[in-house]
C-alpha cells in the first residue's frame, strides 16, 4: 500500500515509517520539523541524540533497501499538501502532523490559536485533498483519548447507542477535553466526521493512550534509526518523564494526588495498532473510531512501578508528588472500551515493567543529555494562565497506603 | 449594564445596540464591516438601503441621545481586542462577531478554512481578554440550533442526564452540525464550555434558530436606522428569502423535499431573548445554553404562509421546490426543548403570518434592489463541491398534499 506518514519526522511517524516498510509498505513522509522547535522553545532536547532528516534517510536506505520519499512543507500550505498528493497518490494517510502537546497549548493566547489554527487547517486541507486528489484513500487520523475527558460513564469507541425520553438514536458520545490541544483535537474529529458524511470520504480516528517507550524492533543496532524521546513538561509523556526523573534521581513526580487513570500503551503497540487500522480500512464513507491503548493505569501505578524496575537496576529512586498545573479531576471513574483492534488481530504487550526495563536501560547511555536540561522536569505552565514551578506537595493518605502495599 | 457588541454592524448587532439602549444600557460596538463584503462577494445587496457606520452613529445620536461608541477592528487581532476592553470594561458582551453563513463556508477551502480560522480565534481572544481584564463580565455568545443536527431524540438545552450500562452523569448533548460553518460554532461552543471551566468565566450560549423580520419598534421611522436584509443563499435566511422571491415573482422555493423542521423566531424575538440573557446572568464558572426559538416549523408551512400572505396583499406568488444544494435529512424528527428562556419571562410573539406580513409590505418599497440582484435567489454553492445553480424539481406527493388542504 502506498501510504502517506504527516509528521514523520516525530516520536511516531519516524519509527512507523520503518514498521510499515519492513512489512512491504511504499512509505512516503511529510515534516517540517516543527516539533524539533517546539521542544528548544521549552529549553529542552530529546533524550536520545537524534540525526537530522538528511541522515536519517540515509540510514533508512541503508538499513531498508528503499528510499524513504520526503517533502518538506507545512500542511496549512494547502499548495503544498496537493502537491505531495499529486506526486505521491497516497493509498492512505497516517496524519500525525498536528502540535501533540497540552501545556505548550495552554501557554498564553498566542499558543493557544496557533496550536488550534495549526491543528485544525492542517486537517482541513488534508480532507480537501483527499477529496480532490484521492477520494478512496483512508485517512488514519491521531486522536487522543484525552478528548472524552474523565466522565462518570463507561467511554464506548465513539459512538454510542442510548435511550433518551423514551425514544433511540447512535449518537458521537459527547467529548469534554482538557486543554486547548485536546480540543484542538476534538475539532478535527468533528471536522473529519463531517467531511466524511458529506464527501464519502473514509477514515479511522485513533483515540490513542499515552505511548511509552525508546525503541522498536526494526530500529535494530543502528544508532541513526533512533526516534526522538523528549521528557520536558510539553512533549514528555507520563512514563518517559518518570524514567527521565529516574535515571537523573530526580523525583519521579505525579501530578497531585496521582489517581488520575488513562490508557497507556508501549510504542510497539502504537505501531501494530496503526498498522491494523492501516491493513483493514473502513467502507467508503465510514468514520470509526478507535481507542488504542493496551490497558488503563493509575498514574501512581505507574510511578511505583518505574521505581521498582528501577530500584531492580540499582538506579536509586524516590517518589514525590508534586503540585498539579493543569486542572482535571485527581480521583475519577475511567472505563473506556477498546474492543475494535482487539477484534481486529491486535496482540497486546502484556509486560508494562520489561519496557520501562529498556526505556532505563536506553537513557543510562543518555543520562547526561537529561541532565543538561533536567530544570524542564519540573512543570511551571498552569492552567490558570500563571507560568510558575510546580512545588512538590505531600501525598495524600491513599496514595501513602497504595506505596506500603 | 455596560453593554459590547460584537459585530455590530450586523443584521442582529444593529437593532440590538438601539433595543438595549432604550432600555436604559450603555452600549458599545465593533465591526470592521465583513458582512457587506461578505455579501457583496456573494454579488448582492441589502434589500434594505443600509447607511455607512458615520450616517448609522449619527442617526443613533440624535434618535436616543447618547452615543454608541464604535471601535472599527477585527476579533482576530489580539491586540485590538485588548484595547477595546481595556478602553470600554465590559460588564457583558454579545458576541455576534462571526462568519454566520453555512453556503459561503462550503464555497472552497479557502472559504472553510477562513471560516473555522476567524470564528474560532475571535472567540479565544475575547476570551483570554475576559480573563485578563474583565473577568466577572458575562459573554453571550451566539450559536446556532444547527450545532445540533437533527438527531432522532428530544434536544435539550446543551446538557442532558443520562444513563449508560447502568451509570449515570450529566454529559453535553452530542452535537452533529451539517456544515464547515455549523462545526465552526461546535467548535467555539466547546472552546467557551473549557474556559468557564478552567478560568471562572461566566458565558451564556445561545442555540438560535432561524431569524426573519426586517424591523424592530426602536427604528421608529427613520431610514438610517434600518437593519440590512439580505436574500441571497449564503447571507439570507428562509423566510427573509421567501418574502424576497414573493415580492419579485420569483418562485418560492424550499429545498428538496421540503419538510425540513427549523426553529425559527422573529427579530423582535430575538432581541427580547439576548436581553433577557444578558439581564439575567449566569453564576460565576458557569457556562449554560439557552435554546432560542419561538416556534419549529416545517419548511414547506412556512413556504404556505408567505404565499398566503403574499396573496393577501394582492402579491401573485408561486412555490416551487429546488434541488436541495444541502446534504441534510429532508423528513426527520425534529424536537428541541425551548424552555430556559420562557422560564425567565420570554414571551413569544405568536403572529408569524402578521410579521410576515410587515416584511412584505417593506420589500415592495425595495422591491427594485432585489430585482436587481434577483440572480442571487437561486442557490449554487453546493455541498458536494460544485458550483452549480439548482434546478426547480417537482415536489413529492406530500408536499402536494399538505399545499392542496
Amino acid at each position: 500500500m502506498r501510504i502517506l506518514i504527516a509528521g514523520v519526522d516525530g516520536y511516531l511517524g519516524w519509527p512507523l515509517s520503518m514498521y510499515l516498510t519492513k512489512r512491504g509498505h511504499k512509505v512516503a513522509g511529510v515534516d517540517n520539523y516543527y516539533r524539533r522547535d517546539w521542544v528548544q522553545e521549552m529549553g529542552s532536547q530529546s533524550a536520545t541524540p537524534i540525526c537530522k532528516m538528511t541522515e536519517r534517510l540515509e540510514a533508512f536506505h541503508e538499513n531498508f533497501g528503499t528510499n524513504l520519499q520526503f517533502f518538506k512543507g507545512d500542511l496549512t500550505n494547502y499548495n503544498f499538501v496537493e502537491n505531495v498528493f499529486k506526486s505521491f497518490r497516497p493509498e492512505a494517510i497516517v496524519h500525525l502532523g498536528e502540535m501533540p502537546s497540552a501545556p505548550y497549548s495552554m501557554i498564553d493566547v498566542e499558543h493557544c490559536t496557533w496550536t488550534q489554527v495549526n491543528n485544525i487547517v492542517g486537517t482541513l486541507n488534508i480532507l480537501y485533498v483527499m477529496r480532490d486528489i484521492c477520494p478512496d484513500s483512508h485517512l488514519v487520523k491521531l486522536g487522543t483519548m484525552g478528548e472524552y475527558g474523565t466522565p462518570n460513564i463507561d467511554i464506548p469507541e465513539g459512538f454510542f447507542e442510548i435511550e433518551y425520553r423514551g425514544r433511540k438514536d447512535k449518537l458521537p458520545f459527547p467529548r469534554q477535553a482538557g486543554s486547548w490541544y485536546h480540543q484542538s483535537k476534538v475539532h478535527d474529529s468533528n471536522n473529519v466526521t463531517f467531511a466524511c458524511k458529506i464527501w464519502g470520504l473514509r477514515s479511522t480516528d485513533i483515540m490513542q493512550g499515552v505511548v511509552f517507550g525508546t525503541r522498536i524492533d526494526e530500529m535494530g543496532d543502528d544508532e541513526r534509526l533512533l526516534t526522538r524521546f523528549d521528557f520536558d513538561q510539553s512533549f514528555g509523556t507520563a512514563i518517559n518523564r518518570f524514567c527521565c526523573q529516574a535515571v537523573t534521581g530526580e523525583p519521579i513526580s505525579p501530578y497531585g494526588k496521582g489517581h488520575q487513570k488513562r490508557g497507556f500503551l508501549p510504542l510497539r503497540d502504537s505501531m501494530q495498532c496503526l498498522t491494523i487500522a492501516l491493513e483493514n480500512p473502513p467502507a467508503v464513507g465510514e468514520y470509526r473510531v478507535f481507542n488504542q491503548f493496551q490497558e488503563v493505569y493509575d498514574i501512581t501505578e505507574l510511578a511505583e512501578k518505574v521505581h521498582k524496575v528501577a530500584n531492580a537496576q540499582g538506579i536509586e529512586s524516590e517518589i514525590r508528588n508534586i503540585e498539579n498545573p493543569r486542572q482535571e479531576l485527581e480521583e475519577h471513574y475511567y472505563n473506556p472500551d477498546h474492543k475494535h483492534l482487539l477484534d481486529l488481530g491486535y496482540k497486546p504487550s502484556q509486560d508494562v515493567e520489561s519496557e520501562i526495563g529498556i526505556i532505563l536501560q536506553d537513557l543510562i547511555r543518555w543520562r547526561d543529555r537529561i541532565e543538561e536540561k533536567r530544570e524542564v522536569l519540573i512543570p511551571d505552565v498552569r492552567w490558570d494562565g500563571r507560568r510558575e514551578k510546580c512545588e512538590y506537595i505531600e501525598p495524600d493518605e491513599n496514595v501513602k497506603k497504595v506505596r506500603l502495599v
